[in-house]
């Protein structure tokens, strides 16, 4: 594969995945939940879990490594959405 | 590819992309986007945009198409995130 596309692909896994970083310590700082939608992060979660066995069905240690630190992020906001609303 | 993880994979990608739907409902319905992360849909919208264009590179129709979708669905909580807060 060129390694433009190569660079590219892992710029949109990195970022895709670190964007759940800033919302993770919004809702820790806040505690505050009302505007978050439990149906994307309870459907986000389902979804990155099966990336993950995707991932590991396919021996994929990209879409694994991506989906392992995705996975942890969505589940704590989920988490929060569930404990503070 | 086993049939089996090929289905994995097509309800992974339809359910992160779907995940963002009901978000954007809430968005649009109550106009309060006080406890979402600007960071989280900056980042998230970037990254959906590099994952078009990879898919674009790499002729991917399926990476294509859920990436469409979901710049679509990201894009429009970003905007209302922007616009009433």
């Amino acid at each position: 594969m060129d390694s433009f596309i190569l660079f590219i692909g892992l710029v949109a896994a990195g970022t895709t995945s670190a964007s759940f970083f800033p919302q993770v310590v919004k809702v820790m700082k806040t505690k505050s939940t009302k505007d978050i939608s439990l149906g994307m992060f309870s459907l986000m979660t389902f979804g990155v879990l099966c990336w993950l066995i995707y991932g590991i069905l396919r021996k994929d240690p990209a879409v694994i490594a991506a989906n392992v630190v995705t996975i942890v992020l969505s589940g704590i906001i989920l988490f929060y959405k569930i404990r503070y609303s």
